[in-house]
This record gives structure tokens, C-alpha cells and sequence, in this order.
């Protein structure tokens, strides 16, 4: 216990050597640039909702910050994750391979299209699925059959490896593209977390067939509530438009819908914010590298908590900056979330994980001691852009 | 022929009476109070996303105008009307009872449940759900087992009648509540397009089990984008509460979930234009009726052609105005559209009926004649708040 309250006090001298002695959010957004100004002239020009200009500027500059071919700007990322797993083909009684260590929209949206979230394990390189474990699992559990990968134990079609890019650190997808090729899977990423995380020149959400990111008001850039949907693909992407707009057919005057369909449009009132703090990202992107660079020094000298940094040959959005304890345990880390909340820091563990959740108990999972460990293990702390200046 | 073009010429001229020489959408929101005042607000608070103090201003001013006991601020109509199925009890395979006249969004939400939408006739009184009809359609066709009202035919459970105020003028409530009393059946209202519109002393989407609003753009006041669900019940409306923000339990710093849930929330950002929108909603009110008025006055000796007025005993918001051909002639019905398009006056028929639809052509369906007739009579005309000043 002495050891324990030692590393309680240095954790939080470290972070106030980088923040100071204010109160600090977990993550706060920051308004600093044209966001008043392009919320009025929305206002003024009366289109507010699902259609206006704004919308269509926020999506021609997502394609361009990303390179995606097409982008669509819908309510927020859970929307995204839907729409992206009906259109990589997710059908009811399909199983989905998704990490257990991520938040609950990820599992929820597999739910939503009647499929089973089949949960696998994570590495802490990268905080994001383990593709060799994965390989390994699906070897010994799996069989193709007529060209898909079918779950021996339960006979479901394995359809999509959803892979999610934890605290923006991008996960493996060389590793996990070349399993999903192996095993007949389709890849869609979860990139909720990641906008500005890139995986050498790719950004992170552009390597699957479909993408999807998120601007929740907790991510590195919001409009309020907000997701969008990536792809390259001119069908998926004009379908992705399709369903995320009620399914209307265009006509001078009928109101006439082909298939069931979903209201998930962003407004352009949240468009108008999104676009002016999309012209702010490179300075938050620096903050928050400078923000990693400050706590690597603060916490050099820290004995059993390491920083978590970014992949080998990526460049992480440092989104939300994460402790690592040297070893699991839940008594050192919930005192080191006592000591520092207590102090006006706030932190937090990772989510739950899926599988401890009430209704994904019962779903398939692989074996999964590194998402256990890390979840005794993870901390995030203060992460909001500007609490460092960038050196310029 | 000739009659035709006489009446496109006489219902054009008496729509210019009205609304002037220029050119007119079909209902535009006006921003004239303290929309920007609000929003500059939110974005210097920081919190434009899932929590903040407009949403919860927002929810409190719906309690104090609709009556309500609790009142849940989210995405759009579509996810109240997703939640109020869910909380109503509609489970997968069950059936849901509503009109073949209505935006697609009804029928819809019903499919998100996994339910069978089975439509029923309107009325030409109040162009919502004919109660009459449906009793004997009922009487006819199904039978009630271990308390809850079975269809003959499919054998399923028909778990909740989900009336809509078609245009904002409130369907026959009391002869549909008896209905539903007599045949087992749960009420969800589908009241986005009826806020401001009362039966009696009632606000609309009151007398069910639950109600929805919307404050889509094109609604007597929006948010951009945005619903409300309204119930009496304390525990409804901490589920609806619950459904709507990812299921997450309350802790310092845990995510924990407890159930499949969704991210249904209302962002702070639209709920601080709502605000500033319902404190003009008296005067769009009054200017939307002196609109009623004039239009009275101008298709008074317009043969062909009559103006919808409000039900008895109920005060509709009048928000989309409405002209009804004598006899239904689709004919006579486009020359019209197109008469009035051109003149740059933008007007509408009704929407394609649910069962037209590819996705629902199969559903269970009553006999549809009054639906069939109406949809090849009705026809929306402009509408916007502001055409005329109110008389004060």
C-alpha cells in the first residue's frame, strides 16, 4: 500500500507538471475559430436541417482530409457503424468479429442488424485486435464454405472484422487485412476515435471497404452529435446516401421510398460547426502530439506506469492520452482513479469489456487474457487540445 | 380539359391572393427571436454534444406546453417513434396498426422493431385513422387470446395502434382510444406534425401511452434535426431516458451498459435553437390559423377545391395547409401540382400510401378506400409561418 499511494502522488504531480493545478475534463472541445461565424450564416440562411450547403462542404472536406472517395455526414458514429455493417452485407444471424475492448457502440450496431457480436482479444502494441491471435482462432474455429468463413460451433456466417482504433492509436490493419483476405471476411473499420490517425500516408477508416468516424462532443473535432461514413466505392457510397436519407426517391413533388430506411442525416446546423472545427485540426493534432511529448517527460522518470505511444510507422491523433500500469491490478489502478479525480484530474479505466456486459455475455468469444489485462491495466488522463501549446 | 385549366388558373390566383407574387416553398422555418443568441451561448459553454443545460431547458418547455409528465429530447421523430414502439412492449414478430397515409417514418420505426406494420383506412373528417372502420375491420378480423387482440390471418400479436395527426390536425382520439381499450391494443401517438395542436384541453400525443414529436426543418419549429418522446409514466419515461443514451449506468468513471441501447440523444447545440424556436411558437401559431383564414377567404368561391379546416372540438396548428379536389382524379390532381409548381408556388400531394412501397406492398392491410381516395385529393400548399401577420 505504501508502494501504491507512492505511485498515487507521483502520477499526479506528473500530470499537473504538464496541465497545472485548474480542474481538467477528460477531453474538452475547443471553439476557437470560425464556428460562431458559420453557425449564423447557417442560421440566417434558414437551412438548418437535413439538407444545406454546410453538409456538402463537410463531406467534400472529409474526403479530402482522408482520401476516401466518398463521404456521408450522418448523426454520429453509431449511425455510421450501422449503416456501414448493413452495407459490407451484415444480414440477420450473422456473426461480426469485433474487439472486446471497445465501446458499447461498436457491439451495439452489430445487434442492430440482428447479428451476433463475436468478440476477440487485443494486443497492447496497439490497443486494437491481435490480427495473429485472430489468425490462430479462426483457424482452429472456423471452416470456409461455398467462399464464407462459417463459426463451426454456432454454423453462422462469419461476415465482417470490424476492427476499431483504440484512443485513435491505429491497430494493425496490414496484419488484419491479410487474415480477413485468408478468411473471406469483409473489413470494416471503426474509426470513431482516429480522425487524423493515419496508418503510414492511409487514414485510419479508409483501408476496409467501408469506414466510419465519429464527433461526438468527447472526439478530437464534434459538431454536437455527428458520424460519417467512409468509402471508395461509388455504389456503397451512393447507397450509404440512400439509406441514410429516408430512401427517398428523387422527384419534383412524390414522396416515394424503395426500401426500409433510416432518418440519420446530419443537420447542416451541425455541418456549419464541423466545418469550422475541421479548419482547426492540424493545430489540435499538434497540441495533442505536444501534449504526448509533455507527458512523456513528466512520466519519464515514473516507475510502474509507462505512457502509451503510437504504432510503429503511425501517426496517432493522440486523442485520448492512456497510462499503462506495468502490471494488472484493479486495487492500484481504481486508487490511482481516486487519487487523481480526487485532485481534479479526470481519468478514467477503459470501457467495461463487451463480454462483461449484461447482453453480450452469452456471445461467442474468443479467448481474451490481453483484453483482461489491459482492462485492469488502462488509464486515461486529461487529453484536451491546448492544455500544451505546439511548438512551432 | 377546359374545367382544368380553369380551376389551375382559379387556385393559383387564390393562392397569389394570399401569399403575394413571389416564389414560395412549402414551409420554410423562420429565425426571427433569440436563435442565435442561444446558439452563440452553447458554443461558448463547450457543451454543444449529449449533455447540457438546453436539453434539459428543451425538455422542461415541452413538459409545461404538451402537458406532459416527461419529456425525452433525441435525434428525430424517427428515434422517438423507434423508442416509443420499444417501451409500448412491440416485440419482433409482432404487428402494428396505422395508417397507410402517413410519412414513411411510421412505418419505418415499426420495421426497426422487427414488427409487421399492417395499415388501416383514414377518414375524411380529420385525415387520421377512420375509428369506425377500424372496429369493424377488428370485430372482423381478429380475436382476442390470454389478453392481448390476435390476427386471424397471420396468427400474429397486434400489439399497438399508432394513430398520427395527419398535417397537424388531430385524429378521433376518443372513438380511437376506445378502440384500443376494447381490442387490447397499447396507443403510441405519432404527433410530429401536430405540435401546438390540442383535442379539447389535450395537447396531442398526450392521450396515448407514449407520443413523438419532430422538429425536422420543415415543422413549426426545429432543431435542425429533432424529436421528442411524451409520456405520463415516471418509469417510461426513465426508459426512454435510458434507450436513448447508450444504455449507460450512472459512476464516477465506469462505462457500463445494461442493456442493447442507442445513441438517440438530442445534442445541446439543436436544443438551444429549439428553445429559441418555442418561445415563437404562439406567433407562429397565430400566423399559421391567419393563414387558415385568408386561404378560407381566397378558396371561398373556388369551385372544385375545399380548404381543409380543423376537426371539431380541436385546435390544429394548421401546419401544412391543405386543399381536397372535390372528386380524386390524378389527373386533375397533377395539372394542379403542375400549375402551381411552375407559378414557382411549391405544393405537394400526399405521400405515396405505405402499402404502395415496395418494402411494404406485402404487409397486412384493411380495405383502404378513403386512403386511396384522399391520396389522389389531397394536395399541400404553401404554408410557411409569416405568409400573413397575425391579427393581434
Amino acid at each position: 500500500m505504501h508502494a501504491t499511494s507512492r505511485l498515487c502522488a507521483e502520477v499526479v504531480a506528473a500530470i499537473k507538471t504538464v496541465v497545472g493545478h485548474d480542474k481538467q475534463q477528460l477531453h474538452e472541445p475547443r471553439f476557437k475559430g470560425n464556428e460562431s461565424r458559420y453557425v449564423q450564416d447557417c442560421i440566417a440562411s434558414t437551412f438548418v436541417s437535413s439538407v444545406g450547403p454546410f453538409v456538402n462542404r463537410f463531406e467534400d472536406e472529409l474526403r479530402t482530409l482522408t482520401g476516401a472517395a466518398h463521404a456521408v455526414a450522418v448523426v454520429n458514429g453509431t449511425a455510421a457503424l450501422h449503416i456501414a455493417l448493413l452495407l459490407a452485407g451484415v444480414k440477420p444471424g450473422d456473426e461480426v468479429l469485433l474487439p472486446a475492448l471497445t465501446f458499447v457502440a461498436t457491439a451495439n450496431a452489430v445487434a442492430y442488424c440482428q447479428a451476433t457480436p463475436h468478440f476477440v482479444d487485443s494486443e497492447v502494441g496497439t490497443l486494437g485486435i491481435d490480427a495473429f491471435a485472430l489468425r490462430e482462432y479462426l483457424l482452429a474455429n472456423t471452416v470456409i464454405q461455398d467462399g464464407v468463413c462459417v463459426n463451426r460451433a454456432s454454423g453462422r456466417v462469419i461476415r465482417v472484422l470490424l476492427p476499431m482504433h483504440t484512443f485513435g492509436h491505429p491497430a494493425n490493419m496490414e496484419a488484419l487485412l491479410a487474415v480477413a483476405s485468408d478468411f473471406h471476411l469483409r473489413v470494416v473499420e471503426d474509426a470513431a476515435e482516429s480522425l487524423g490517425s493515419y496508418i503510414g500516408k492511409r487514414h485510419t477508416g479508409t483501408l476496409g471497404l467501408l469506414g466510419t468516424l465519429s464527433f461526438n462532443g468527447n472526439k478530437t473535432i464534434t459538431t454536437g452529435g455527428g458520424g460519417a461514413i467512409l468509402t471508395d466505392s461509388a455504389e456503397l457510397g451512393a447507397k450509404a446516401k440512400h439509406l441514410t436519407t429516408t430512401g427517398k426517391m428523387a422527384h419534383r413533388w412524390e414522396y416515394t421510398h424503395d426500401t426500409v430506411a433510416y432518418n440519420y442525416r446530419m443537420p447542416n446546423l451541425n455541418a456549419a460547426l464541423g466545418v469550422a472545427q475541421l479548419e482547426q485540426l492540424p493545430r489540435f493534432l499538434s497540441q495533442k502530439r505536444a501534449l504526448f511529448n509533455a507527458y512523456a517527460a513528466a512520466f519519464a522518470g515514473v516507475r510502474g506506469v509507462q505512457l502509451v505511444h503510437e504504432p510503429q510507422s503511425c501517426t496517432s491523433n493522440y486523442w485520448l492520452q492512456t497510462l499503462l500500469l506495468d502490471t494488472p491490478d484493479a486495487a492500484v489502478r481504481d486508487a490511482l482513479l481516486d487519487a487523481t479525480n480526487a485532485a481534479g484530474l479526470m481519468t478514467r479505466p477503459a470501457w467495461t469489456l463487451m463480454h462483461h456486459l449484461p447482453m453480450f455475455r452469452d456471445m461467442p468469444r474468443a479467448p481474451l487474457p490481453v483484453a483482461e489485462s489491459l482492462a485492469l491495466r488502462l488509464i486515461n488522463i486529461p487529453s484536451s487540445a491546448g492544455l500544451v501549446e505546439a511548438a512551432t
